[in-house]
């Protein structure tokens, strides 16, 4: 079996000077608290505290990332233990195991590669590469691991440093977990996001579903106009009161409207009562944008805007598998007229602040750098998803700053399901980060000095502000 | 106080060998007179030879690219001395200036801070770096040096080693400033660039008021198809007959048009009597390109497109404080089929040269440098406005090089109303071609001795022969 | 004269370390055979094994790379031997050369200078660099290499150490080349591909004369849609008997279509009538890329995309010179909605390979990563024509990889008529993998191992499987 070792300078430049400039400013920030404020981790985790399954269950079903790859290579998702619309297959999660790790070189080259070996080695102590003659190995090893106290949520949460870590909830969920994360005295900030897609969007298959738990949990007439605005308020309301500071959009395009209040009501009408015509769902979807920045003007929670992907692309798929099988795939982007109608009721409040996502790296330079570099309300998001990975960083970086600065940026969000992954995440972003700073030295852009506090500002700074978190205790 | 020092080698890539190569290219092109083909500074400072005001009216309250940044950080633009269509705000021009000082962590990694720190530490002579504590001592010094001879436009214009520079002014200008720098007798060469953008644009605010003017300084009967073109070739001529060998058109998109003589002109007298439908004016934009075009084939005069700005996207702040308020943000860009109708006319005209410029950074290697590397008529203009920095150079030589060549480019264009930026901006271009060049030494696909003719043709060959500038005396 | 020397650590990176783990790799896999699964030679080349005829006619007037630039620069196509609808012109071969020669310059930063280089220098023995002094001794050196038997194609073949080379063909081509290269008894594995767009494009100034050939040569009811259908069958069937393992579609965009058998039917009479609407020609070829597939599905062609050239741009020279003179500009493309249709058919076949080019770089890591690191089907093909180069490569490897991995790729296509070129084209392909793969290792992301089972996998492995050539013998 061949050695698992990280090698301490990664993704640093090669050049020796300039690796020596990120390395030492990485030794300054690399140990700061990790402040997570966008993701998808399960409250329940945190609420009950309760161990892990194994390794299968843990770190391969459910990281599309993961099965994504196999998939493409022709394993079944079945092979992998990918839940169905029909229930978990019955796989041998040892059986799945082996597969993945006879598929591990597929992700040399990839961030799945780094996350993944720095949690084998940093957070599970693993010392021998995942291969098919490890992979019994590694799935005793997980799962031993995985029974002992310090592999519980609450005790990983706090050797992995986190000082804020959000979850992202629908608009009609209680929000029990996180009452019971509040109510259990455990000190671990764990908060939800406001994320009410589902309420919002007509074409998705649970709109009708989620609209009437809206309504049930806010005792409003969400049938009508005001009523389901007041839901919002609400919601919104009862969000804030769990410590929640931020909302999520993650519409199909970055599309916004304003409309007067007739023409919304009466919309709305015929979005509720499904006698709406081709275009009209978008248009909604639009005209709440504006309408949730509005609130956040009013109430102060910062708004995400996550837009772009091609959801649930392969319909066979779906058919068999539903949601989140990893065949979203992203389209291209306008944000320049898209934000127009939002930004002429919002954008030059200077309170608010809206983050700006893609998948469309084209838009960095051409568009976001240049509404982030003059709007007040707007923020840009980090590189996400497909592009949260070295090379994708970097171009965030290269393409935005010189027309945003760096100051127009929120940090990282690690935006991830997989718990285990977040120490691994924060160190690729920040190691990135030092390389990119590094380079503005070596070349004489910035003093030593100034990309010491740009490295703090990218690693809790910016995150911390652009968050309305407050500083740490 | 902290002290200000230029790096000698800012820019050059940090591995030694490289940037051996590139300091020697550099050293061998780095003090050739500047050739300013396109820009946008006074001609009535080089008309009077008036001192400048202050730091603030100088630097601060004219600079886009320093207001917009500062406003998406929440400052007014009041506060920085912004004039609105109000007139200029009662701000202490010190008090500007100490704001400015405030936030200018802000351009961290922007070619404004590079520009600007050049401009302080080569131009002003002043040696710490601008921060709240040295602000008074900044706001000072600048002060009392523009109140000397030596800060006056035409010294500066010679201490800077300009050899050409070309302002930029409407068809409806009388041309006056240039008529008295010309009677004169000062040997600086400024002369104008003919944009009839006002006098094309039925949408643009003053488009009446602009055609009066224009058919009044013609006599011609601009109100007909054939008065309007000939009044077009005689302000050509006047154009011509002060220095000027350019045209400039700033539209919204690329596209052009090939209409009929008689289709021309009934679209023509539905713009001038104002009873257009929508979709005419782009399209009364996209034949006036083919006729630009077409008069160029004529006199000679060469053509440049600065296509794909969406003009005052903020509308609050375009009713406030009018154009060029930092709120213009870039769009995506088609050439390929826009460009069509017009290269149909005169694509392979090998006398006639057009320029095009871009904003979208998506069109250098996808269909700038497949066009330029085609058609005889086009050239390459340089990485424009958001992307005149470092990184969007780096782009520009990278995405077009490959398939145009370094000989479809134009050299450099600084583009810009900061008059004692101009070295620092034409030294950023320098000092990136060199770099790129090394690069090709150091990987072995050209010789040193072509990277040192190619650095003298980026510098100032490929400049003067594609503005038919001449050589110099 | 000035001495032609070629750097034995050309493409690599400047960096010491990494150029030496580049070095390595390289060494390692520089010599492996060629594998040339997408090309243009000519059959006739290796069926007669006939001398080609003089520098100019076999380096310049066939080599678009090489005419498109001069052009763009003002010579006339006719200086440099391009035959023009009217014929060959009657320019001296000599002249020619000297002309090319005289323009060399131009070639800087471009891979057609690397190439060239490689030709003159590896496969000529050329010692001196071009330029005008040196004209003639290239003109001379040349023809005199060409008339001996060394520089004869099998021999030329055999040298070059091509495993596999693959040449396309139309669906009405009657394959007589490749039956006699079969008779002949060489070892050479030059096989056809089979191109069927003329017979599939309706817009195609030859596809009625292509259709009746494409009847004759089956003897099917092509003017059916069942017979036309069945047409495809047997062609197919005769290009795999002769060798063939691919198809290829070089359509205006990747637009599929799913259309019933009846809406398929009625679309194509109404296409091989003539009496189709705007539009319609677009959607028989979006119908046709489904069709090819299914029938991959059932004969295990290989399929291969090149979507998105704006074919004959410049309509003087169309008509004075036809196709292929350097016109054709690449187009923004789009590959999520286009190609759904088919992707909802065939899209999750594991034994099918649709391999996917573009000329719009945007969509590599935005569109084509995530579709091939999703979809079994789906494999991405090497940055293609315009990007064809080092700094292309760089970028396709740059955007690809973290979504798709290396092994949704199929190594290298030198997709060329300039027949001395293909090792060159090989060698640059192989350099940059390697520079790549080494600064994966330098900054930690991979092992040198490997690194070196990847450098192998992108030279050969993956080439061959994926194109289903077998081992070599």
């Amino acid at each position: 079996m061949r050695p698992l070792k990280l090698d301490p300078d990664r993704l640093f430049p090669a050049e020796p000077r300039t690796r020596d400039i990120a390395r030492a400013l990485y030794t300054e920030i690399g140990g700061l608290p990790i402040v997570s404020p966008h993701g998808h981790t399960d409250p329940a985790w945190f609420a009950t505290d309760a161990p892990f399954a194994n390794a299968t269950e843990l770190l391969l079903a459910p990281d599309h990332y993961i099965f994504r790859m196999l998939y493409s290579q022709g394993v079944s998702l079945d092979a992998l233990g990918v839940r169905s619309r029909a229930g978990t297959p019955a796989t041998d999660p040892r059986e799945a195991w082996r597969t993945f790790a006879a598929h591990y070189h597929l992700f040399r080259g990839t961030p799945s590669r780094l996350w993944l070996d720095h949690v084998f080695a940093e957070v599970l102590g693993i010392e021998v590469a995942l291969d098919p003659a490890s992979a019994d190995h590694y799935f005793d090893t997980i799962n031993t691991a995985l029974a002992t106290p310090g592999y519980r949520p609450r005790a990983l949460f706090e050797r992995f440093g986190i000082e804020f870590l959000a979850t992202t909830e629908g608009a009609d969920d209680p929000l029990d977990h996180h009452k019971r994360i509040r109510e259990s005295g455990w000190g671990g900030r764990v908060v939800s996001t406001y994320r009410p897609d589902a309420v919002i969007d007509a074409e998705h298959e649970g709109f009708a579903a989620a609209l009437e738990r809206f309504g049930a949990l806010t005792g409003e007439d969400v049938m009508t106009w005001d009523g389901y605005l007041a839901a919002h308020r609400r919601r919104r309301a009862d969000f804030r009161a769990l410590g929640a500071t931020a909302t999520d959009h993650g519409h199909a395009s970055a599309r916004t409207a304003n409309l007067s209040r007739a023409e919304s009501a009466a919309l709305f009408d015929r979005i509720v009562t499904g006698r709406f015509e081709a275009g009209e769902s978008e248009l909604f979807r639009a005209q709440m944008l504006t309408e949730m920045a509005k609130m956040s003007v009013e109430d102060g929670m910062v708004m995400q805007i996550h837009p772009g992907s091609f959801r649930n692309h392969n319909a066979a798929l779906f058919a068999s598998h539903g949601r989140d099988k990893g065949a979203d795939i992203p389209m291209r982007a306008d944000f320049v007229g898209a934000l127009k109608p939002m930004l002429d009721v919002v954008g030059n409040e200077r309170d608010l602040t809206i983050i700006l996502f893609t998948l469309d790296e084209t838009t960095y330079a051409r568009e976001l750098a240049p509404l982030a570099g003059h709007y007040p309300c707007l923020r840009l998001g980090p590189a996400w998803w497909f592009h949260d990975s070295p090379e994708g960083m970097r171009r965030f970086r290269e393409m935005t700053t010189e027309t945003a600065g760096f100051y127009n940026t929120v940090g990282f969000n690690d935006d991830t399901r997989a718990f285990l992954s977040i120490p691994a995440r924060h160190d690729v972003a920040r190691r990135v980060d030092c390389a990119f700073l590094a380079r503005l030295v070596a070349e004489g852009q910035i003093a030593d000095w100034e990309a010491a506090e740009l490295a703090h500002e990218l690693t809790v700074g910016l995150v911390r502000r652009a968050y309305k978190l407050g500083e740490p205790a």
